[in-house]
This record gives structure tokens, sequence and C-alpha cells, in this order.
């Protein structure tokens, strides 16, 4: 299954104005002002200017929120979006109430406390991310997230991703896909939405998650999940 | 809700003709004919005549299977439904494949050690047919039943029921409904085929699953699963 584009044009569009040179342009503008967002429960906050409103929604980064403030328009960005922004990009600094800023080791162990499959989750996160993949929240579909090869506007999402974490401990803290039944719901659900299922199973080899410098030494597996039919495969293979 | 009846006349149909006197006429014929049916694998066949072919699929028990016999019509009976006729309406006898007839023990024993989950799987099967349900396999949509209010030719599936054990050892061993993840999934998926999700908690309160014997100290919770719409409930709660 291929992209499903969003009318006539979309796909000329999206060729002209590639996701990594947004996200390129996002991460500059965060860094010349300094940017500094603010630690909220499960969510880190941002007040943008203009030209950042306009960044974060062609990089999809957060969900704008409605304030009473008029000039600044308010995001809330998500754990593994802060995160990437934070210690990926390295454009955002992110405090605490108490305007202290948190370095990368403080961030990484509060948002496990916020999130016990963070760790896994955020390695799933970056490994799209840093494919120019836009990576949305999964929920709508019973998913973790949703993968858009270009802007929501521009084309629907084609992969609908569950992370599953292997090695070290329970070996699927997530605890999805371990009967058929799970299996089939999910794969007719993605089907009926016309998403292909992708499988990313991170596996940190033994190390600690501890701290986000052992990010690197985790392994991640892709694995698309289709429906097979047996009669489409039997006349003509070269048609499947 | 309700039940969607398929065309007109379908409902006026199944009231003039109910449920539950089918199953009777069932049960009835195969005493007489001290029918016996034959394990194979996880499943139970059984060579039906003329009068019971058309009774197994007015009551929809098993699935019929091809054969080059064409006066007789063979059945394949899963291990719920097998089970059912042969110890709960006593009306099949099971034999293996050297002719030696089952007692209830051993043919529990012999479809737990088939399939893990058969004791709860079982109460619930039990549970819906004793109430006039059709109970059929779930699995094109992701659970483990489906459950018609009459025959599948008169009326769409009403409910997609998921098994739960709870209590006694491993609390969930079907595994489904851990994550949110996989609730979403599930009420979505429901909600596409317009089917209402059926949770069935099978509790053994402590009884061993050693005997069938045990059953009857199994309870069943029923819980139906929806979506709640804020949106439809704030203005006029008489609506909903």
């Amino acid at each position: 299954m291929g992209p499903r584009w969003k009318g006539k044009g979309s796909e000329a569009k999206a060729l002209a104005d590639p996701m990594s040179k947004i996200v390129l342009q996002l991460q500059s503008s965060l860094t010349q002002s300094d940017a500094q967002g603010l630690l909220s429960g499960c969510s880190v906050l941002y007040q943008a200017d203009e030209e950042q409103t306009d960044l974060f929604n062609r990089a999809c980064f957060g969900r704008p929120i409605v304030t009473a403030d008029k000039d600044k328009q308010w995001f809330q960005l998500g754990v593994e979006e802060a995160f990437y922004l934070s210690c990926h990009l390295k454009c955002l600094k992110i405090v605490d109430g108490q305007d202290c800023e948190k370095n990368a080791e403080q961030l990484w162990e509060y948002m496990k406390s916020q999130k016990a499959t963070f760790p896994e989750f955020y390695k799933a996160y970056q490994h799209l991310r840093m494919k120019n993949w836009v990576v949305r929240p999964g929920s709508q579909y019973g998913v973790d997230f949703v993968a858009y090869r270009h802007h929501p506007a521009l084309v629907h999402s084609e992969f609908a991703v569950l992370v599953l974490s292997e090695g070290g401990g329970d070996s699927n803290e997530n605890g999805r896909l371990r009967v058929w039944s799970d299996f089939l719901c999910t794969i007719r659900l993605c089907g009926s939405v016309a998403k292909t299922l992708l499988v990313l199973s991170v596996n940190n080899n033994g190390s600690s998650s501890v701290s986000p410098s052992f990010l690197d030494s985790y392994s991640i597996e892709e694995r698309t999940v289709t429906r097979w039919s047996p009669e489409q495969c039997r006349e003509n293979p070269a048609k499947v």
C-alpha cells in the first residue's frame, strides 16, 4: 500500500517542501531564540512566536492549545516530542515549575516516571522522525503512533505503529500482540482504515534504561504485517 | 444498539421459530439416534443424516464440511460446541480414533490440552448458549466469539465477545485488554462493524480446573463496553 495523497497537487507540494528542511528550520529558529519549554505533567508547554507557530504546525510537533493570549500561541508537546527536540535536536531547553532547567538525565528519569514504556517509545519515535516521518499519537486507531510521509494535511497516515519491547525484564511490557485475537483485531482495524501495521521491536540488548546515553545501544527491528490471501497468490505471482 | 435484522420479515421469522426450540429438536434427534462424534485434533467430526443436517444448520452448531459422500453430511464441531452437546445437552457421545468413548473428565482434560483457555472459554460459551444466543467463532473480528440473537441468516451478530479469566494463577491468561491501546483498538473495530463489545470475565473462585464438575462454581460477569460521547450527554440527558 503506497501513500494516499489528499487531492491533486499534494504530492508535488510535499516533494517541493521536504519535511527534513522544515524540521531544520524549526531547529534553527528555536536555537536562535534560546527556546524554553515548561514541564507540566505528561507534557511540555511552549509559547511560540508567529514564525515558530508556523514551523511547529508545518513540522507537526505538538498540539496548539487555545489561551486568552492572542499574540502568542501555546503548544503542548508529548514526552517523546519534547525529548526529541530537547535532547536529539538540542534546540529546546526544558524547565520545571521552579524555573530550574532539567538536563537530559533528569528529563529521562522524569519521563520514565510518567510513562513506564518511555525508553522504548522514545527510541521508536526518534527512529521514525530521523527518517523524516511525521509521527503522531495513534490512540484513535488503538496503536501507539501513526506515521505520515509528510504533513497530515497533504497525505493520510501510512503506518499504524505498535512498539514492542524485547529482552530485559518482562519480555513485552507494552502487552500487545501476545495472543492471536489481538493480532487479528489490530490487522482487521488497520485494513479498514487503509494503513499498514508497522511493528517496531525495540531491544535494549541488555543495556540499562537508567540513562539516555544507552539509547544508541538499543536496536530496533521493523516489521510490517499484512494479510496474505492465498487466492491472490495462486494464479499469477507477478500480480501480488 | 439493538439487533440489526437482515431484511423485512426476519424478525417475525425469528420470533415464530425460537432458537431454544430448534436446539431442543436437535438434542432430541441426536439422543434418539445415539449420536457419536469422532475426536480429531482441535475438533469433533460428526456425520449427520438429512434431518440432523437441517437441525445442525438451523441451530448453528459446527461447520459443514465437503466430502465425497453425497448422502451424509459431515460437521466439524469446535471444542466448546462439542463439549456443550456432549456434557451439557448430553446428546452426543464422543469417541477417539480407537473408537473408545470419552467421559466428561477425559474430554475436559483433552480439550484443556488442546487449548489452555478452554475452561473459561467453555464457561462463556455455555453461559451464552443457555440464554439462547447463537455463539460463533469471532476470529474474523479479532475477538473470541460473536453472539447472534438468532440465525446469522436473519440477523447480524450483536456482540463481539472477549473472554477474560479472573483469579487463580495468571490473572488474565487470555492476554487481552491489558493496555489502553488494545482497548481502543477493540472498541474502534467493534464500532466500525456495528457490534457491541461484550467482555465476559470468568472467575473460577479458587476452584480447580481439573474437572468439569467445578464449572458450576465458576462465576461470570458481563460487561458491555461502549464509547461515551460527552457532547451527546451534555444538553439533553433524556436523548442519550
